[in-house]
């Protein structure tokens, strides 16, 4: 089960002036799920968006970074389930394209005003007639209510549907933020996280919208991983519609900030959501790294502990195993380390210090601290100024049974 | 159980001229078993050692490279098992230096002639008082030809002893090799293995010792991985007691190649052994990469790949979902990698080229590969001329189960 990821009720995700959502069950690889997602965006919004940097992308990630240099707009994001369109080659962009095509005709519109995406196994070809068929039920089910059935039809091992929003004030108007995200298992996104799409009604001109998105980005999808593999078709878009009735962001100014602040809030409970959702995943865990001398290493760190299956099992455990901690700090590839300066704390116990156990640590403390399913630790490098903040979860058996068991 | 390892019998590991083994219980973490070993080396011998990159190194790690720049020659190794004494700062040091001390005492030696090796638990206080009390016993054990055992009394999460041996003709004299190895679980070997000793009677220079020993490490213990998570503790030491009958080796000739070749088919064995041993492992998994650019890129996909739970998973249910192996291929991170040059050969059966799945590949010759114990693969890069081999194995439920239980 998913680790505190709070139900989602229909009044708690606000509709976006400008947005609909339609889903249908197209029976892309089971029946009678939702599997299909068309997003339609109001003329003149504004359109973002960040995509994997794994070399063997997907097809529509290769189509997406085509149609957003497209100067009129784009008006449609189409979503399925149940095949990824990754190493598919020749064959995989000429059905991403098919795609764009059947619903650019349908909505009277240009194919490259339409975004593909794809999710689920890799290395099979896309059913495109199953995807045609499907269509038109999702213009008919179009409504600027429909998020959470949003969420819901972009799963695939994911539990639970993952979707988030705000409302803030610009300029006394109210502006509204809305997003969702799916992913469990494949997530260390790199630059984009599995596949998000957040949608705003503010106003906000193209470069600002670029410079935000990828400063988003970096403080909330950049920041998770579950099991350390980067997925061939994470993907995370951003729209401004530009609905509300402020006038338009140009600079980075307050408004720029205070936007900015509202989006990278639902950006991280997005993100959190992921993890939270993890594969198998039992524990919710966030590790911060402090006084390192730049982001860079800061992250190193997180990362090596986030990553290192002998650490996500013994959290599993609740067992304060924590010495795998430090061996994972120590091969982070950090440049002349000097342990005895690092410093760890899990939770607000001190574990460690001067290259071994604090002399205050008990055993009780560490298990203490270990049995909640929210567990947060601290290393201090105590060289420096910059820090980083990562999530991740557990390892379980929960997550060897779901990968083995993945495509049967 | 152990992938294909082999059975050990007392008549397939040679005794080696010079070198004496001796094992005792010391109940250092669990009664009754042998966690305790000395080995004694003739003087005149030559040792070469390499150990991990870990920044958070053990303290035994640390001493040896000391003493093993003293000129004085080594004389035994001492190791024990049940607590590594990693992450234990000063009072490792003092600790692991008071063990040489007692050895050296017992054996009218010095202590900077004594190299320590610990393994087990990090962040725990070396039990000095228990290994004291076991030192005597271990020396009225000595025996040249106490390999096996000494293979068992370095066990940790380890289900089967490792050793091997192989006889060698130099200048129409025998020369024998005989080695051991321990490791199953935080098996990422950075520049050494876990632990590993491997003695030979032959003569030759310390300067060539050296330069073999470190040519002969990263093509075996570099070249495997259990978990990603480079240990503490790693330690590869080599042994050359110069008692065999030939004219000491001091230049690269035949002499020089021929008895690299027969150390490195025992580490190969002893490396090949670990992951067999990996925990939980059910399958051994070999991967080449091939007509890369140079070793470096080649190895960075072979361990991308290897490191991927995903993948692991997957081969551990025996289930060809082979697009994750692009997906990891395609995080590696190599330059400008062309993907639609790329093939993936799983056994011998083409899965995927020209940037998707080959057309004569059917999910039976994949299934067909994937249900045996030992499985190859082989990834050609296609634009230059380097290959790179590693030995890995699957992700179990038991892996979870070992690590989630280890120090209860």
């Amino acid at each position: 089960m998913p680790v505190n990821l709070k139900a989602l009720t229909i009044d708690s995700i606000f509709p976006i002036k400008g947005i609909s959502l339609g889903i249908a069950k197209a029976h892309i690889k089971k029946p009678n799920r939702k599997d299909l997602l068309l997003v339609t965006i109001a003329e003149g919004s504004k359109v973002s968006g960040v995509f994997t940097q794994n070399a063997f992308c997907a097809a529509p990630v290769i189509l997406c970074k085509e149609h957003l240099k497209n100067t009129s707009g784009i008006r449609a994001l189409i979503v399925n389930t149940g095949c990824a369109n990754a190493g598919t080659g020749e064959d995989g962009i000429l059905k991403a394209k098919e795609t764009c095509e059947a619903v650019s005709e349908l909505l009277s519109i240009k194919p490259e005003q339409v975004l593909p995406f794809s999710t689920g196994v890799i290395l099979e070809s896309l059913p495109i007639d199953k995807i045609k068929n499907g269509l038109p039920d999702t213009i008919k089910n179009l409504d600027p209510s429909h998020w959470i059935d949003a969420a819901e039809a972009i799963m695939t091992t994911d539990i639970a549907p993952k979707a988030a929003s705000r409302k803030i004030k610009i300029q006394d108007k109210e502006v509204v933020i809305s997003g969702v995200s799916k992913g469990s298992g494949m997530i260390h996104p790199n630059m984009a996280t599995m596949l998000s799409f957040i949608a705003t009604d503010a106003s906000i001109n193209q470069i600002l919208l670029d410079k935000l998105l990828k400063e988003v980005t970096r403080e909330s999808f950049n920041c998770i991983t579950v099991d350390g593999d980067t997925s061939t078709n994470d993907s995370f878009i951003l729209i401004a519609t530009g609905k509300a009735e402020h006038i338009e962001i140009n600079q980075e100014d307050k408004r720029y900030e205070a936007l900015k602040d509202a989006i990278r809030d639902v950006a991280i409970e997005l993100a959190q959501a992921i993890v939270r959702d993890g594969e198998g995943a039992t524990k919710f865990i966030t590790i911060q790294v402090e006084s390192g001398r730049d982001d860079t290493e800061c992250r190193k760190v997180a990362f090596a502990i986030a990553h290192s299956p002998l650490i996500k099992t013994a959290f599993f455990a609740s067992d304060p195993n924590l010495g795998r901690i430090l061996a994972a700090i120590g091969y982070a590839g950090i440049d002349s380390l000097d342990i005895t300066k690092v410093q760890l704390f899990l939770g607000d116990v001190l574990v460690a210090e001067k290259g071994g156990r604090a002399s205050s640590y008990t055993e009780a403390q560490g298990q203490e601290v270990m049995k909640h399913p929210e567990i947060s630790m601290r290393i201090l490098l105590n060289r420096g100024h910059a820090k980083a903040t990562i999530w991740t979860c557990d390892f379980s058996y929960d997550y060897v049974k779901i990968n083995a068991d993945y495509r049967t």
